[in-house]
């Protein structure tokens, strides 16, 4: 496979699977790791991730759950080439299609109440009117320039199916925001995961589950702690991206 | 000082202080306590806890912050009276005032936009209509049949000044009402803290604050461990409990 300048391939240590990173824009992270852990997807499901850049969440979700269909919406098409060209490089072709498009188009595209699951891992920095090129690809993914908070919400709520369940990772200092909005477009939270990098810490991720007409009632699950104090990873942490310990110690 | 028939006399080991309990009726928990340490109110201020009880929280927060003064809500007129009993047997009459009154009428009570913080340890179980009898004071304590969560979130609302800070301790599973409503009120959550039984277990109440008027951003705080591994508390219960460690151990 021919590469583009600045592009790399990187090994999941998966499955097998490998994805194409742009060293230039912006790369996956653990929030994407472990959203794709998060989520919770039968095998005849229908999935679609929300800004999905180079492809990270449809290739661990489809490793780790094999849903029977996974479609990922980029705006930016350069970026979206990597993801279709990682999706091929691992014959997935016929499992995960990337769309190129605005993701408040996906519901036409994909049709209303058409999925089981929709999963997000949003650009997590309001923008607040401040000097962001928008051919900046790394800002894209940051700041809420091509969509905000409220698009993504809405346009998973527009997706789901009834009782469908929409995942997202964001940081705890939106949590409000995040919860407002959706309840207002019915996609109740039901399942929260705050991950804190160290015991002791303050959380720096917040993992959500919504469920499309679903009944108010949280479950706070136990923390997902990142690190021991010593720096090294937790034992769910290896669990979630399927390192043995050994591996690493 | 006599008591009525099963009331006992409480050491807070705080400053001195004790406190009537009825062992029929609802003793005051951990919650108050971690409530009361949560709090931030300056020597000049005005606070009022809504649906006081016995009169916890009003004699916690004096002996912790010593605010201006302090008025407690209470609609069960013998319940008030025993927490009146509390506040005259530490004399401290001056400083708390129990109000025996529906907290929906303290705003007309004690004036608009009149104080500076507003404090409420409310029911946590929503009243679904269940069979639950009224005259019932452990009922009243723990269901929504006086008032219910949204009552507590608009009274505190109207009795803050702007910029004014509402502290509530309640249950995660309710967590998606309580922002929401928080919201609704212009009451922002600005500050979170998670109280979690033992490490790496679920969280079984939640510390919010809220400021009047305030701009959206939430602070997640580090986690409240309330029990070690081995169940003998933590640090910080020590700290908040005023007990030095060797005492108990």
């Amino acid at each position: 496979m021919n590469l583009n300048a600045n592009e790399t391939i990187e090994d999941l240590q998966l499955k097998g699977l490998q994805i194409i990173q742009n060293k230039k824009w912006f790369c996956f992270g653990m929030d994407a790791v472990l959203l794709s852990d998060f989520v919770e997807v039968k095998r005849n499901g229908q999935v679609v991730d929300l800004g999905t850049g180079t492809g990270i969440i449809p290739l661990l979700l489809w490793a780790k759950k094999s849903p029977a269909h996974i479609y990922g919406i980029e705006i930016q098409p350069e970026v979206a080439d990597m993801a279709l060209r990682s999706v091929s490089l691992n014959g997935l072709s016929d499992k995960i299609d990337i769309l190129t498009m605005n993701l408040l188009d996906s519901p036409k595209k994909l049709g209303a109440h058409s999925m089981d699951v929709v999963t997000a891992n949003p650009p997590y920095i309001e923008n607040k009117g401040g000097l962001v090129n928008p051919e900046d690809k790394k800002a894209l993914s940051r700041h809420e320039i091509a969509c905000n908070l409220e698009d993504v919400v809405g346009t998973a709520a527009k997706l789901l199916k009834h009782q469908g369940r929409f995942y997202m990772v964001h940081r705890p200092h939106r949590l409000v925001d995040i919860i407002s909005y959706m309840r207002a477009y019915k996609v109740e939270p039901k399942k929260m995961r705050m991950v804190y990098p160290k015991q002791g810490a303050a959380p720096n991720m917040v993992l959500i589950q919504g469920i499309k007409g679903g009944r108010p009632e949280l479950k706070v699950e136990p923390p997902l702690i990142v690190y021991h104090p010593n720096n090294t990873y937790t034992d769910e942490i290896y669990r979630i991206y399927g390192m043995e310990k050994s591996n690493e110690r």
